[in-house]
């Protein structure tokens, strides 16, 4: 399949509905809402949301419908980098080529703007469109699924070991769960939520939920990778962070050969998984290959 | 009615519930569990928690059915108060008489418990118990609700403006903007969420909501004039803060009298505004007094 073309049409898609999320940044919160849109129009991949419309299809829903949640995991996604890159975080000064949040708004504002796009993220998900093109049992299901995969049992439990063990020596199964629940929790629930949204049964949703979790630990060796090997230009940010930092990644802790070994692996499996379905999951195979293959 | 029994059995429901939200602190992400539950536990009113529960039973709803939201709000308002203590924020040491958040556990940790409050919060409103006892597409309107009442249009923008205007002059509008935004619409969305959950008409939860809006000034009315002429052994942190950050606040603008004056005629109104209710408003009407009467 075409996966250039699906993921450009997809992002085109991603790209105009997230445009009407955000106000006009005019009256007294004005800098608040032009902060929020600075990071949620700094180039992203819109990966999440393309998986989560990807999980609709291949169950046979609608990938139009689910566009609200779609963006709702973006807005987290990027909330969560606003936060991370603050100074009592990593402290980074660059995202995908441009100064990082905090650089231009402040770090009150970069805080204030990470919490708006958070909270934005729920409200959207209560939708009146979503609302009357799917279920209501449903919408509370993905809802609560989001919330978990991005809460302390996810997202942010994650992010809490991450921070702790800096220039600490950790164990294999400690860096599992740090990317597991860091970046693996809400990738597997951008594609689960997809297909519950799409109507699929408890065994599909079993399935691509197994797909995701071997997704999103592909993608977090992948990004580890290519913090080590990848390109200044692609990335729009230095490599080498995570070695100055004294992070745990896969490279440090198995090396850069083990780290590709594992991530084919992952992503051989997650293809594998996906055998039950037709044609309609070829979107998630390309896209499986693609989270290792992509320079950015 | 007897209030102080109606608080103090309430905040023993909302206290025994909100024991329930949160796992032992144990495992890798332990920290923020523990982060998280000192200052959920840190000895708040859980005013807006019994509005919500109040809200409810105004209409002839269960108090008992709301109180996953009720919580909810409560994880909101402790979240809120930990970013807004962050040094990048108020910086501030002291709150209820304990050391903030950040000064026990560090300001990385602090972000993390906010936003791990924040996102838990959503997922509490999408629980099994809630949805066998409700219907679903009034869960996701008050899930809708809280989140705009959280989000840019309500709390966070609230607190854009009012860390943007610090040592500014600003007008009474904008201080009232800040105040109804800050304050104001999670106090409101507390109390119209329990009548809108408590299954009230359509003009009911019109009222409520005008009540709300009027307590909640109220509220922030009674806080600024608290931080003035307040009781450090009450309040558990130092008078004058708000002096000393050159916030805007109504005795700076209107005086001490002014501002009492105020307060006393928004709940005046705030309680006229019940008049169509019977005596189940007396816990809402007797409610409007406490906020400008309490001593903390």
């Amino acid at each position: 399949m075409d996966l250039k073309g699906y993921l450009s049409d997809k992002r085109a898609i991603i790209n105009q509905a997230l445009k009407e999320v955000l106000p006009e940044p005019v009256g007294p919160a004005a800098k608040v809402i032009e902060s929020m849109g600075y990071s949620l129009f700094a180039g992203g991949k819109r990966l999440r949301p393309i998986l989560c419309m990807a999980g609709a299809e291949v169950v046979g829903g609608s990938a139009t419908a689910v566009i609200p949640v779609a963006c709702a995991i973006e807005l987290i996604h990027t909330y969560s980098l606003i936060h991370d890159d603050l100074p009592l975080m990593d402290d980074d000064d660059l995202r995908r080529g441009k100064p990082t949040n905090h650089k231009v708004f402040g770090d009150a504002l970069a805080l204030l703007a990470g919490d708006g796009l958070l909270t934005e993220a729920f409200n959207m998900m209560t939708s009146v469109k979503l609302s009357e093109a799917l279920p209501p049992h449903l919408i509370i299901r993905v809802i609560g699924l989001i919330a978990r995969s991005a809460g302390f049992q996810g997202m942010v439990g994650g992010q809490v070991v991450d921070i702790q063990t800096e220039r600490q020596k950790i164990n294999l199964s400690t860096l599992e769960f740090i990317h597991a629940c860091k970046t693996g929790a809400l990738i597997t629930a951008s594609v689960a939520s997809g297909a519950i949204l799409g109507g699929g049964s408890e065994s599909d949703i079993k399935t691509i939920t197994s797909y995701g979790k071997r997704i999103g630990q592909a993608f977090q060796i992948a990004d580890d990778i290519l913090d080590v090997e990848g390109d200044f230009n692609d990335l729009g940010k230095a490599t080498g962070s995570d070695e100055r930092k004294g992070k745990n990644t896969y490279p440090k802790l198995v090396g850069l050969g083990g780290s590709k070994k594992l991530q084919k692996k992952l992503v051989a499996d997650a293809i594998k998984t996906l055998a039950s379905f037709d044609h309609r999951a070829d979107p998630l195979r390309a896209l499986a290959l693609y989270i290792i293959e992509r320079k950015k």
